[in-house]
């Protein structure tokens, strides 16, 4: 069949700002619906194949979703010495899951999504993604707040991935990007463990999001690091942060990050190594200032809200 | 005045490829022409301020040309022990230029563009850009063919840096991106000079242009190193190479480049310092592969063309 | 649920010429597929509600549907004394047929659609569009090339109805609108028969689909008379065009064409009656005169194809 | 030079609804600016030609101007038997008073517009459609509230022509779109003269401007005409009103309308003639119903607002 311009008539709208917006085209639209918290699609885009869309942000897509998940589990995963038990925050995709589960010494992996119809369209939809993952026995589903799961549990974890949709405005995600909810996960970890927050776009003009939740959980815990990564289908560079009492990612040489892969980690990487790892950690001037500079702590009585 | 969203009625569509396009609001427009080889605006956005754009292209925008032309010109100029003469092909806004005459060594800078019309409507609506580096006695300024130029000279340089425009099809940059015009290169470089070319896109899934741009310059110069910064109004992670025969960018620490620059250089620098020289040179596993797997070579009868 | 301004995110894109184009936010996407012919979709729009979509154009819409139908089919099911016998070319909504199937005096009505995927997914998605004419006994459905039936059958109709999707290059529809075709039109017709076509935009300021359209029937038939309606889902006017060895529709005043629809027609009709005749066949100056310098015959060798 | 799909970067965005919006590709921004009341900018469209646009909207293009104007100018300026003092409200283009003064009958016609910078750009940029009508010694041009100065001088005319800025929200335009308004009109009309008022969109599913200001108009003229007419620029139906206490537009015969422009007009009209006249004064049956369902009646103290 012919795939001429006039194919191309479907776009997804992502405004980035309001004087910034990003078109995507349309292939097919597999899933569509809406949840009691979200828009909810499943969209083959020309650009990056299949992506999860939740009120029309694109989540992660098929052609780079490795990038993200990869950058956000193992760096935290192999700072760790042994990480048994692991609490995943949201990541509805089931590709954290998988990154986490890949790690042989994990024996259990918890993670409460808000959202079951977002887990139930992944499933069904996304087997590239999550891979089974959820089927794994070490692995338990949970669909509640992520926040009020750690204050009724008071479990405690080696490792916690927070892998939350952005805040925007009346997300009910707001309330996992505070000081209070950084508290609790503080608690909710063992003395040497270490929590990863995804902390929003980290190379954007406008980096507020990034750096007040770097600066927030600087208030919280003794060693934070914020790192950061190419993400293609974000259009952007990503942020992340970890945090910990005791373990801190520049501790781990290149060598060494490639050494515990290869003894940790059950499957290949992709972009993920000693070298990724040591980009991650090293911004530009410009953006190491912005985050020295930042004042803004994030609270509940005063969320954030990105665009 | 109001400045409401029915402001925004105006957009700059950059079609980055058939299944993405990026919208830019523009608040007004300073300048609109079209000289011999291109169309040539001075656009004010609303998300980055005052830009260059040639044939549709932003080449650099107000709020973060600072990351483009520093990380283009220093790496190489402070690698070389102590660049006298310096040539620069395009770089029409003259923020080259600026960043090469902020070397105390420079005691000739040598500009060619072949479009004069895009340096004059630079000179008279980018002040912030140029800041009247073409008035240096340093400076030297002709409208040519870089290549021809360069052929015809026979001119030698310790620095050269090829600031030019995307080849689009049929652009006249065209030829300054082959195998031939490199050869060139080498033999307009002192024994010791070193070159940087402005490579492309890196951090896009098609990596195309930048990765033959590399594998093309190993096939001149013993020594290539490729780097990357992020551009936000590229939305992009933007290549760069070096090349030399004795000269390698991975050789210098950073702490030496901080040492260099506050000997050599006479301004102050915004997005480039020891750590970002690291920051840069250091790609992600997944791209690293892409490089390293290169196989075209660009030549004249076998030119590439962007997007 | 919340219905911010961030829920309109996919739009479906209508490039109506090189230097014009039309963004329909999309709500829902209730079926995407490809037949054997072209792409098929049912999109829910913001502004039009349900509308059927074939290669990325909208073919008709929940909220305006009715002024095409009823626009395409009354004039001519009127003009006729008596119709029995109605052929419809295309119409794969079901609500031509629906209007034909109105007029008490129609014994027989064939459609004949080339493309069964389009009738499938109509009648599982566009109940309000065919309100179940399919299942009229009067109604004959046949899936095959209207030409070639037309050449087989040999069969004569008082009343033809051409409803086809526009002559976009490469459609197999382009053979349905030439001179050839319609001389076949004119031996399937009883000596006192019409035949109304769908003749493309008749607004906009090209109007050469129209205006050839036209021009090729009166090389045809003896009277010929263009007509058009403003389509609000179309955001233009458009075009039709009624042919016939005898009748003619500006014979019928505005009181007959009331008389008749009273007499004759079984359902209540929203766009058309008397007045509304009238005012179809009324053209401004400026298209009068661009229909009377029509010169273009469309014929099988030199088809048209619209934008 | 080479005309190639990427020289259409420049669009502008048109919000017709929050669920439509047009996109015209810019060749070259000729003017922008700000004045007091409102952006101004004069851009030479790939579809339209040069158009003046005020806020964003297109007002008026160079390649149909002509339907618009001799549409708002001629019908009642041909009701009235010999239009001798006519007075314009708004009308910055220039070309509403140059079909005024195409009538022989004319002695004085009075330009009231708020906005003196709207005039001088469309004076320099826009010679076709005034064609030095400014300069005509009929002619008057003042710069004031067309209110204000209807209020003060209390001037009788035969002819009124309110060829206003759509009343967007906080436009200054929202006061003359009034039953206060009109009752001014009234009084400063002689017993047998007649206005015109541009009435917004009559063609959109939306037509709730076009048959409020419709049904004002009916409260305070005992005979009032809706009209409408396809501009291709608008991409839709536009509405229009005559009132008066004793001219009808019905009243011409297409006859009588073609003998007086060829006695009394100096120019040839392309648009406008007998025909046009019957059309423009014929809607499709849903259209009438809303007109005669209307019961908003828009005061000073309840004004509407377009999108």
């Amino acid at each position: 069949m012919k795939e001429s311009e006039h194919d191309r008539h479907r776009w997804l709208h992502d405004d980035l700002s309001p004087d910034i917006t990003m078109l995507y085209s349309i292939r097919r639209v597999l899933y569509s619906g809406q949840s009691k918290y979200q828009s909810i699609e499943i969209v083959d885009t020309g650009s990056f194949g299949v992506c999860l869309v939740l009120d029309g942000k694109i989540q992660s897509s098929e052609s780079d979703e490795f990038i993200y998940h990869e950058s956000l589990v193992h760096p935290v995963m192999l700072a760790h010495p042994a990480p048994e038990r692991v609490f995943i925050a949201g990541g509805g995709e089931g590709a954290t899951l998988r990154e986490v589960l890949s790690h042989k010494s994990v024996k259990k992996a918890v993670m409460v999504d808000i959202d079951e119809q977002v887990v139930d369209v992944c499933r069904r939809f996304l087997p590239s993604f999550h891979q089974n993952s959820f089927n794994d026995p070490r692995a338990e589903l949970l669909f509640a707040d992520a926040r009020k799961f750690l204050e009724d549990k008071r479990q405690e974890f080696d490792v916690i991935i927070i892998d939350l949709a952005d805040p925007l405005e009346d997300s009910p995600s707001r309330l996992l990007y505070t000081l209070e909810f950084y508290q609790l996960v503080m608690r909710s970890l063992r003395p040497d463990g270490i929590v990863v927050v995804q902390s929003e776009s980290a190379g954007w003009a406008d980096l507020q999001g990034f750096v007040a939740i770097v600066n927030t959980l600087r208030h919280v815990f003794p060693i934070v690091r914020p790192y950061q990564v190419h993400i293609p289908s974000f259009v952007d560079m990503w942020g992340f942060a970890s945090a910990s009492r005791v373990l801190d990612l520049e501790q781990l040489t290149a060598e060494e990050v490639d050494r515990r892969i290869s003894s940790r980690v059950s499957r290949e990487l992709k972009a993920y190594d000693g070298l990724s790892h040591q980009s991650m950690l090293l911004f530009p001037r410009h953006i190491r200032r912005r985050i020295e500079m930042a004042e803004r702590i994030i609270t509940d009585s005063s969320p954030i809200s990105v665009y």
